[in-house]
Parts: C-alpha cells; structure tokens; sequence
C-alpha cells in the first residue's frame, strides 16, 4: 500500500529521534511477565506497563515528543487541545516542563478526577458541551487566539512519540513473535506498528465492538467516520485519523474486536494476575487475547498497556457489573 | 552490639547466595521514581515495587530462598507454615515450582482472597480458631506429622531472601542515602539492614502505632511479646522475631510509628502518584516520610513497597473512611 503523497508519516528513524527526545523525561515502564496470565491466556506475554508511565498513560509519549518537535522548530507559546483523557493530562504535563500554558477542552462531563488531573499539571481546563461540534468550535477558538493545537493522535509527532513504547519493550524482550494494542484514534498503534515493520513483527489491534469504526473503516478502505461509540473503554471513542489509518492499514494485521463485557472480565484477570488496576481500554488486549487463541495460543507476544487512569470505584462499578459469579471481597 | 551465639543470622555473603538461588524464579520488580510524589514527600523517593513481586508481595522471596535451601541439604518432603496472608501464598507457589506439597494453616477469619490465593497457588489451607495459641497447635500437629515448617520470619532463609529486594534497589539507584521499610515481624527490614550495613546507608522502620511491639522491645531491650495489635495494616500485625530483633536494634536507625489515619491517606498518595493499590502495610513508609521531614526532607531514599495484595472494594473502603474532604471518584 503506497502512502498518500499529502500525509507526514513518520518512519523508524523519526521514533528513534523521538525516543532520543523524550528520553530524559519520560518514565523507562517495567515489562511485565506472569506465568500465571501465561496460564490463563496460553501464551508468553510480556506486558509493557505504560499505565505506570508518567500521567498514568502512554499519552505523555507523544505530548513530549511534540512539545520538543515545537521547540525545535523555534515555536514559542501556549498549547491547545481537545480530549476527555489522557492526552489532555500528558500535554499539560509535557507543556509545563517546558515552561509553556497549556489549554484543554473538554466535555462538561468530563470525570472530576481527569479534570483534576489536568489541573494538577498545571493545564487550564476549558468545558464544553459533549459534542464534537461544541469541542471543535472550542478548540477553534483558541487556536484563532494564537494558540498551537496538538492533535491527540493525528500527529506525526504524536505518532512518532506514541511508537517509543514499543522500542522499549522490543529491546526489552528481543524475541517477541507479535505486539499487541488498543486502538482507538490510532495514535499508539501505528506507532507500534512503525516500530514492529522494522523488526519484521506482525501487529494486532483490539478494539471495543462498541467503537469499532476503525474495523469498519479498514473492511470498506476508507474512513467511516459517522461512527457513534458506545463502550465502556473511554479512551478509544475517537475517531481513526487520516495518518494512523494508513499505517494501520498497511502495517497491522488485523484488528480484533472485543465485547464490553469481555472488557470487564480482562480488567480482574489483569488485577488477579498482575495486581494491577487497568482502564477498560488497556484490558481490550487482554481481552482480544483470549478470545483469538488460534492466533495467539503458544506466541510469544508483547502487549502495550495503555492506561491506569481509572479511579478504583470505578473500576469495581465495572467489573462487578459483569454477569457470573465474580467474588472480589 | 554483639550477636548473641546461639541465634544463626545471614551475612551480605548469605544474602548473595540467596539472590543467585531465587533469581530465575523471582521476578526483578521495578523501581519507580515520581516527580510528584517527590514534591508531595520533599524528598527524592525511589520506590521498589515488590507489590508487583509473583505472590503480590516481597514474601516469595524468602519462601523461594527457603525451599532452595531446603533443597540443598537434601530435604525432601512437604513444607508447612502458618500465615493469615502473604507468607502463606509465597510458600505454596515456591513449594509448588520445587514440586512439593505445602500445608497453611490460616486462622478461619482470614480473608476469602487470601484464602483464594493459597489455594490458587496450589497450598492446602487448615483453618484453625483466629487465636495464636490454636495456630501453634495446628501447626505443630503438621510438623508431628512429617512436615517441615517455614516460619514467616525468623528463620535465616527468609531474612536472606527478603534482603535480596534491597540489593536490587542498590544496584539499580547506586547513589541512595537512606532505605525505609514496614516492620511486622521484621524479615523485610532485617534482611534490607544486612543489605544496607554493606554500603553504609542508614535504614529505618515504618510500624503501626497500633502494631508498635518492635518500638516497644527496642525501647525496653528485649522482646515485648504480649502485645495486642489493633491496625488496618494486617501484615504488620506479628510480633518481631527473635533473629530479626537482634537485627534490627545492631543495624536500624530508627523504628517510626504511624497512625491509621496517616496510613490510609498515604495509599491514596500511592494511588494518586503512582496508580499502585498497595496494601495498608505497605503505605506505611510513605506515611513516615510524610510525618518526620526532619528526617527526610530533601535526602535521597530507597523504600519498598512490600505489598499489593488488598482487593480494591477494600481498599476504597479503607480510604474513604479516612476524615476529611476526599473524592475519589
């Protein structure tokens, strides 16, 4: 598949260099190995653990690497975006230790401890009704007052950024068969898979049933972008973007779609085996994982969790509500 | 302080052997730094994360040490011990890897996740009445019976064992002045005060106020053994051994005591910085570097976090029954 000439998609060196640029700041994450989930999922995984990255997620990959890239580029000034999660938080991170402003949209029912977050690295959080009319006008808006917008994902700086995680645990653990991701708007897998190309790695993506309008996208070749999610990983409702489809497309194998409830019960297979507390959105991998054993059973495979930002209520709101006979007390 | 002759405590010499017996089947947890918990403590705070250890707690250490020593003088046979938590669990999977049989008494109130974990890792529970006196007696009809017991703590194996955690965190951030750990019955830090004495760091101790039988026995200078403890944090709750005293008073600094109350507001500091859930023992030394700047502010620290087996229901109860403002969700 040829790229479109119009789009910057970052290649190997460009993670390389990112990595190079964010390598001071960011936090080099553990990568995790269970017999016990081995066990469970009949596999070797080697969880590389971003939801104990800085901000909680892989997010501060990317925002770090573009911050550099702006500063490189002798770009002064407040940053900008939009997002409900995790990029907001990492991006007014990223942007504070660079000495800039950062201003972040988001939805008025935002969860109090993301808006929290935000504040806590020093963002200035802009509400704005939930619709992606009223957080695109927002974001115009401050960007028509001289602000530089920072996409969450479609970005190659974002994307080059997001791709580090995967260097890390390829390094980590040298013999890896396959890696593994969530997607949602794109960012962290088609880093992944710009990482994997060069190591001749095959990448797959799991995605909510409920948000699957990248799987859609990839069965009718192009963006189906008048997709309403409904799912309880809140971090992969966005949209694919135009640069993360076209890696993805080229370069992942395939995208695997998981049920919420399979989301529910890979979030306490995590905490049972790994004692850690996981998004719905890091647990579609495990939950993909499970659900593939003729792709997966036997592999040695590297999984990227992607977030820990779930506050421990509601995760047990989220796992408690799965059918059966769960006892966690 | 001279070493009573009759007492057979491990050297920096023992604790090497140990590191090379367990290190295949221990896994080398990592160690956390947070720019933000940093600014919260005033301090610069390196965190070992042994509540991400196999068993969920530093425990399979000394309990892998124990069996391989087991091992190596030819003893064959099934191990017993008595535990209400994590001892227990790390018992039953190092017995299992060596192919033996592992018995754990528990008292009959234990908690039905720690009793689940026993089980799961293969180890035959006896309940026995929540009293010292019935868990001697069941035990003690174990070992009449052919068994060969493993106690949780003063035992040379363990010590060793627990101190491999320490020569981790010392090859991995060679520059720390200081290392803080919880006290229960006193394996964890004796073994770090053997691996510190090496270099010399100073080490101190993080014990409930409600468990302060190790600061109660330094202060008198012999073992005060008919405490009776009264905190959440259920792994502190043993009165100090007898090899682990004689550690602790040649090689500790200090032994520090929090309140419930400090320990509950450090697992949601845990929480909010590093997105661990960590057991109330664990939280321990971080509530001790909150309450005594004096001794911490703006020196270079090693603590371990000994634990994450805490099921998260528990958790949010412990941590919002803590006075004040807070919102978790």
């Amino acid at each position: 598949m040829t790229r479109p000439a119009d789009l910057d998609i970052p290649d190997i060196t460009d993670l390389h260099l990112a990595h190079a640029r964010i390598d001071s700041q960011i936090r080099q994450t553990p990568v995790l190995n269970d017999p016990g989930l081995d066990e469970a999922l009949a596999c070797r995984l080697y969880c590389k653990c971003e939801n104990l990255q800085r901000t909680g997620a892989f997010k501060f990959r990317g925002a770090s690497n573009a911050i550099a890239c702006l500063g490189e580029a002798d770009r002064r000034g407040d940053v900008a975006t939009h997002s409900s999660g995790n990029h907001g938080a990492a991006l007014a991170l990223a942007a504070r230790l660079d000495g800039r402003r950062s201003h972040i949209v988001m939805p008025e029912n935002s969860s109090p401890m993301k808006v929290e977050a935000v504040r806590g690295y020093g963002g200035k959080v802009h509400f704005c009704a939930p619709s992606n009319a009223a957080r695109s006008a927002a974001l115009e808006e401050l960007v028509n007052a001289g602000m530089i917008p920072v996409h969450p994902y479609d970005d190659p700086a974002i994307i080059a950024g997001q791709g580090t995680a995967a260097l890390e645990l390829e390094q980590a653990v040298p013999s890896l068969e396959m890696l593994i991701t969530p997607v949602g708007g794109g960012g962290l897998i088609s880093g992944t898979a710009i990482a994997a190309r060069n190591r001749g790695l095959s990448v797959y993506g799991a995605e909510p049933a409920g948000a699957a309008d990248t799987a859609a996208s990839l069965e009718r070749g192009s963006i189906v972008d008048d997709f309403h999610p409904e799912t309880i990983a809140d971090g992969l409702r966005a949209i694919v973007g135009k640069r993360n489809f076209e890696v993805i497309r080229s370069a992942v194998t395939t995208v695997l779609l998981v049920s919420d409830d399979d989301i529910r019960a890979a979030m306490e297979l995590v905490w049972r085996h790994l004692r850690l507390l996981i998004e719905p959105s890091s647990a579609t991998v495990f939950a993909a994982i499970r659900n593939n054993p003729d792709l997966f059973a036997g592999r040695k495979i590297g999984a990227i969790i992607s977030g820990g930002n779930v506050d421990p209520a509601t995760w047990l709101e989220l796992v408690q509500a799965e059918g059966g006979s769960r006892d966690l007390q």
